[in-house]
């Protein structure tokens, strides 16, 4: 139908299940004359490898091949059409369980809607498809480094433990640094030790956390946004709420907002350096659904990985009977860490998007 | 741009400034053979429109006028168009504060995005906008009905207030009785009591508060939702952070699961009456994207009414000089109550796309 | 469905029935800071109306009532919503054949698609409804205008009498005068004198004539059109073959290049004043579904008016049973001259659309 | 931008380039359940390959890989990722001509609209693009079929020479047999021979030559097509016109309509077996834009190939000075033969398409 392609003028349609040849994706509408390499892909899916103990064990080199719309280094403005294969594939776990529905998984949903479902690995409903979003998040960051804007994810929370660090102290490169510097991507190295103890004690009870995560933007031109439905924060929402496992999004001061009154959420107008700009942020740099040039900050809520090793119960859809199952394969117990560059590649593309549909990229990036 | 129009299959195209001639919309994809007429949809506007003290003192009629698309009581299966005239509009407090752009309010974001706007009350910014999302969503709500859904939304939280009340408890035209008998529509009578108290004394005070609506939708068939973009709860996310004020959404346990573990936030699955069905709904209806058959469970921040009568800070844009602005003109204390049958109207709006997506709903309802 | 819309960033939603309360569009993605009014869209409806002996004695004023997106005679970059009433509405002919299919019109094909159809005067399938697409059309004009662009239509033959100006001899304004001198518009008198008199002959034996029109667009800078799929060629092609009545669509030498060899059909390259330039426009002003820089050439088929007040062989749907026809009610014995500002329209459209597409139409025209 | 992507609920989106590693596409909104393999699309890909006198030297195998969306035989309702590698690849005769624009191709309008182009055989201009296209066409047809539909085209005429069959005589899989019989693709015989002679002169003579195009489809129930701008009349000129050479699209009696009346031109209706159905077929199986039930015909006038060896004007870009062109290269004297496959696979995916919007085909072919 219609849900693999995202996107208005960038465009990115993806494929691929988790247990196939390959996953990949086709990004339709990038701007010619950008200089853009394997490597500037690649650089972005190694992030979102798992890496560390807190991590599956399924380890892909996740080569990414680009097969179309680059010449003499350059992009054409033509279809970049580009992939990973899967190598290091085990299907074997899975056909075990092939009659049993897994609990917070997509299996029984799947089904519901096709009628039949590839049971490897998840299949389409893999978080291995977030690949080919980071993949083409990689091109949309690309661009927006050229208009001099940085999009940066980090852990705010893991299973209660809550980092404070606010980012409108840090320059991004450096905030950028500290995330990059622990396996659980928080920029406070004293609490992301903290989420890390949790999340092994989690994993050793064959359990599993769930966390939240917060991306800014940062450089973000007023007047991004389309009014009255795809609108900024709309279309944010719309990117991250499909990211597998989120539950919940919420731009600037988000749920807070709840229990304020007008005079403190308003955020008081002032002009600094000859330009408009807002005293507080709990806007999230979002007023009228249209970006005021302040950080573009959301958060999303992780649920825990569906995938444990405790007992559940389910049912057995052929025999249509009730059942137990233990979900073995590998699997991370927490998704935040490695949820951070999918969720950076999502803003990005839709700040692409709509930096396009506001007429601020040329076709032609001379 | 593409900003005006919502909607796959069933699509509709809202237009309209505040201080216009008229707000309306064309819905196109409707299917043919439904009836209807202007007391369908006059009913839900109605439902929206303020009346008691805690709401804006404009006060208008806003009668239903279809001008197309219907024949002898009947949907053709062509675009319907609707509007409302602008009747009860008083622009001049807007005339005395147009070169200061408001706290809170979309007035210098439209101003960057377009190169000028509408300063009468709001202009396509303002509130107003939603009767164009309730007209269609009237129609969506009668099409739902002839396939056993019904949406309902309630006031959960209002500036602290909480409503404990479980609506899986209730069968949804109750529910739906409690919520329309009292001004801020919470399901619990003496928990809206004390929440008309909060907003009352705010108001008096010239300041306004925030809340939390929750959506419920029972009666959705398993299978809504085309993942891995247009997933149902990415659509309803994107349906929502779109109403104006809303901050935040969340599905099911919604930012909840950031401290649940796997094997708690994991819905057990069971039988019952030969039935798939779920032990717990932390998912809210929604699993890999998709619905799972049980009810859908969606929950809004909705900010304090930006629009106070506390003196504010801003900018006077045309002079780029430092200012201060007291907001006059007729404003709702708290938006929470009003927002309510837009929201529902938008989830409306989704689920009849995806049930049209998914091939349930026939072209013609004969 | 998706039917009622036209457009990717300049976007026309249209709605109406012959005989319902008007015909109207929304016109969404318009820049903002254009002047427009009322005035500027009543000039191109006029153009349409029918007004000699050789149109439909249906005389509506057909007044353009403006309702959204205007603020101080500009643009706000908001829909700008549009109707006419139907205000010259005979329903009573077309009561007395509502059972029978007329030949050649969408009677039957409507009600097999929709499963009912508003019999009077054709409902959603009659000509009124281009009314809607004149009113967007003149938005278009004006927008390319702005950029030295313009779109001028005429009668290249009716009823075998042939028209062999060559429009690239002339100056567009002055064409255009030609062409609005006389009432089929041919921008030669002698043959338009010969065109009116056949056209008279057919509708004395109540009959009807067809023919060809032909759009040519100058000023259309090189670059317009998306590969591979919305090409200018195809997206123009799919603009006019929506047109009701229109049979065929060619571009350049069209059907004529079937006959040619490579050798005579490819126009040569070279230089005038520095730029590139082609010898030739057997192109039509478009290479690779990219637009070259010449006269945009385009012609049209047009069937003869399907109502004719011979008696025709029909079938009566609610009995089944085979009956003859004898279609009254008021129209025009041949459809070319009216046709001609809708084709201009639905060019327009396309090319401004185009325009933004390129992102040489920036989204605030200061 | 938007320009790779075709279909609205069945969605195709292409890449590659013609010297480029491969070209391949992404179909998206294919139902669940069909039985589908490499073989289906390779069997369809071949019949575009060239193989005689009359075609070009360059000669692939074009093997078809299929990377997603298929599990144990069948369609997963998930994005099918196809492919085929470009091989004999011989990018040395476009080296020696980079700084030239071929008379005829897109060189020209596609630097002037992205600023650069890959030179090599055309890049994405070129032909090869179409692979993709009788990719995804292979796998509507299959659906086709599954309805009782079938899809089939022919050389109407060539250099002049033409076919005088009438499609409505034959059963289409015979009318197919008598096509593949010849390398021509025309059903008559004896023409074949003509048309290959004429072909054959041409090319001995460094130049090409052009023809005509007929398309039937069989099996179309009445009721396809969204009215009024995504009428399948207008949705198959848009399929066919952005097919590459061809200049003019007509339906039914097309161009010939403009010197009929309207008693001539008007199909009778009948009832034939208790159906309604036309005595004859000017309107080419669509009325108002909806499919009649009737055989769809149409037809596209194709431009000779545009690379010939005769020394043509041009300029070179670089230098900015006029120059001669002699285009070497492999290329097909005629395109028309093997544009036939791929003018099918348009009206495939559009007819697929148009029954999904129709409500005709189920998510799940069980």
């Amino acid at each position: 139908m219609v849900g693999n392609t995202f996107g208005y003028l960038f465009r990115v349609t993806t494929w691929g299940e988790s247990h196939g040849r390959a996953v990949g994706c086709v990004v339709d509408g990038c701007p010619a004359g950008l200089e853009l390499s394997e490597r500037d892909i690649q650089r972005e899916v190694d992030r979102r490898r798992p890496k560390s103990a807190i991590s599956t064990s399924r380890r892909e080199k996740d080569e990414v091949i680009i097969l179309s719309g680059i010449f003499e280094g350059k992009t054409l403005g033509t279809p970049i059409s580009m992939l990973v294969y899967n190598k290091d594939v085990d299907s074997k776990p899975y056909e075990e369980i092939k009659h049993l529905f897994r609990p917070g998984h997509a299996d029984y949903t799947y089904q519901a809607k096709f009628g039949l479902r590839d049971w490897r690995g998840g299949g389409r409903a893999s978080g291995r498809e977030t690949v080919a979003r980071v993949m083409a998040g990689a091109i949309a960051k690309k661009i927006l480094e050229r208009f001099g804007m940085k999009v940066v994810g980090f852990a705010r929370e893991i299973c209660g433990v809550r980092c404070d660090v606010n980012p409108s102290d840090f320059d991004l490169d450096e905030l950028s640094r500290l995330i990059e510097s622990n396996p659980v991507r928080c920029p406070d190295g004293d609490v992301a030790k903290r989420m890390e103890e949790e999340i092994l004690k989690a994993r050793d009870e064959g359990d599993s956390v769930g966390g939240i995560a917060e991306v800014v933007a940062r450089g973000v031109p007023a007047g991004l946004g389309e009014p009255v439905f795809m609108k900024l924060d709309a279309y944010i929402a719309f990117a991250l709420m499909g990211v597998p496992a989120v539950k919940g999004v919420e731009i600037g001061a988000g749920f807070r907002v709840a229990r304020m009154r007008g005079s403190e959420c308003n955020d008081q107008i002032v002009l600094r350096d000859g330009r408009i700009r807002f005293e507080t942020n709990n806007a999230g740099g979002i007023l009228g659904g249209i970006s005021n040039g302040e950080d573009i900050v959301v958060r999303v809520a992780i649920k825990p990985t569906p995938s444990i090793s405790k007992p559940q119960k389910t049912v057995n859809w052929v025999d249509m009977v009730e059942d137990e199952i233990v979900v073995k394969g590998r699997h991370d117990p927490c998704i935040v860490p490695r949820a951070i560059p999918v969720l950076e590649a999502m803003v990005a593309l839709v700040l692409v998007d709509c930096m396009m549909m506001q007429g601020l990229i040329p076709r032609f990036l001379g």
